[in-house]
């Protein structure tokens, strides 16, 4: 299957596209979308990835997050992914569960039985997404950043962190900073790699930057009356982590906002900015 | 049962709320989303009513708009309402269809049975929600605009060309011109009202207009690929309507853009400034 546009509306200038086709790394049909600003059709733009979180697809930023407007004017693409391999074949958690499985793959590259075969979602957004966007729409060669929500903040600063030469920047809105510590990264990282947790740091920004992982500027926003918070979130573990690796890191709380899309609609203008700037962009 | 507050998140430092109560017109529980800006907080502020179209919700125009931003900036309310009446009692189209019924209310007060004991939806939107809201809110009474996408265009032009006294400005997004002319309207209208199109003309802006109704000034988008453009929307009739009234409008089409929220997206920053200008907001 070539790659297959599912839907187009011009939007803000620009376009935002769906699209679908076969990928080999999580050997699946895989889904995501493309916001190109208005300055994509002078020549190539620089791009943002993002990630999203749990039970998310695609769709739950390009539709809620508001990104297009500040990107249009930034002049920079936006990439969403899925948080999944999807399809029949594709094992889900026995139990159903909406925290582990379909909806939610953890950008890891899995290595246990059964998830290995198609749970490669990290290969799948740093490798074989941007290979493939980056062939067949405007966009600057070797000029991306990466950001992301929860479980896809999590996506973001590991795929930043472990990739300084390809993301000019990293954000993230309430990431999973230190998987190995919380309920929902210990569940997945527990059955995607195994029970031992030394396997796991390399998947884990809190463990990544302990371990000398050369950061990119990198701004975090966590809203203050985020329910997740202190169970699963742990922004106390990135900003030691961060202080004492010397990472120049913007950690922010931001009292009253929650874990939902109307936080990140609120200071997606920032985290855009942010890129824009370091990215370079028209 | 009293006011009820199902959800409410901080959002552009501002709050987004949705609420449900028991509401008589109807006679059935309904839902609406209310955000307040930030400068609710200081006191009374101007509002301006959100009417969707078929198929949706109050959650739409909440989730996908993006209209929160520039309502935080002018410091003005929104409220969104529900499409129809909803319920187990509420009757619905007898073929399930999606342009009737359940969804599809139209903002008329029906007159025939079964339709006439719920779909009373103008009432609702024009008089019991207003007054909910006020009471419990900080707004500014009588310093109300109103505007709405598709059938809720039709709703918020029907609405604003009958009541010049209650909205100070209304703009639409691709409304339904003329339903007494086009396939959604005449099945709608000629349920609601029954078969005798003269009935129609007070829920139709074109008669409206026609028939001598005092226009507030008028904004109006509309997608140039919009697929229902031609056989549903007929914005000719209403530039012609207005054109022969003498009344202030700006209609405009907007090249490429189509049905969907990507287009209100992209120009509802524009409709809140013209309604900020004419409420005189903060």
């Amino acid at each position: 299957m070539a790659l297959e546009t599912l839907a187009a509306s011009r939007c803000f200038d620009g376009e935002q596209l769906r699209l679908r086709h076969a990928a080999t790394t999580v050997d699946c049909t895989m889904t995501f979308s493309v916001f190109l600003p208005p300055q994509a059709r002078q020549g190539p733009v620089p791009v943002l990835y993002w990630l999203s979180g749990l039970t998310c697809t695609d769709e739950n930023f390009v539709t809620k997050a508001g990104a297009q407007r500040y990107a249009a004017e930034a002049g920079i693409a936006l990439v969403a992914a899925d948080t999944s391999p999807r399809g029949d074949a594709v094992p889900d958690d026995p139990e159903g569960a909406w925290d582990f499985g379909l909806g939610a793959g953890f950008y890891v590259n899995a290595t246990e039985a059964p998830w290995r075969d198609h749970y490669r979602m990290y290969d799948y957004v740093v490798h074989e997404l941007p290979a493939l966007v980056t062939a067949e729409f405007p966009l600057r060669d070797g000029q991306a950043a990466i950001a992301g929500h929860s479980m896809g903040g999590h996506g973001a600063l590991v795929a930043g962190l472990r990739n300084p030469d390809r993301y000019a920047s990293i954000s993230a809105f309430a990431p999973i900073s230190a998987p190995s510590q919380c309920p929902w990264g210990r569940k997945a990282l527990g059955h995607y790699l195994g029970p031992d947790p030394t396997r796991w740091r390399a998947w884990d920004a809190e463990a990544l930057l302990r371990d000398g992982a050369s950061a990119r500027p990198l701004l975090v926003d966590q809203g203050g009356a985020d329910g997740f918070l202190e169970e699963q979130l742990m922004p106390e573990r990135l900003a030691a982590a961060c202080a004492d690796a010397g990472v120049e890191a913007t950690l922010r709380q931001q009292p009253g906002y929650d874990h939902s899309y109307y936080f990140i609609a609120s200071f997606i203008g920032e985290h855009i900015a942010f890129h824009a700037e370091r990215l370079g962009a028209a």
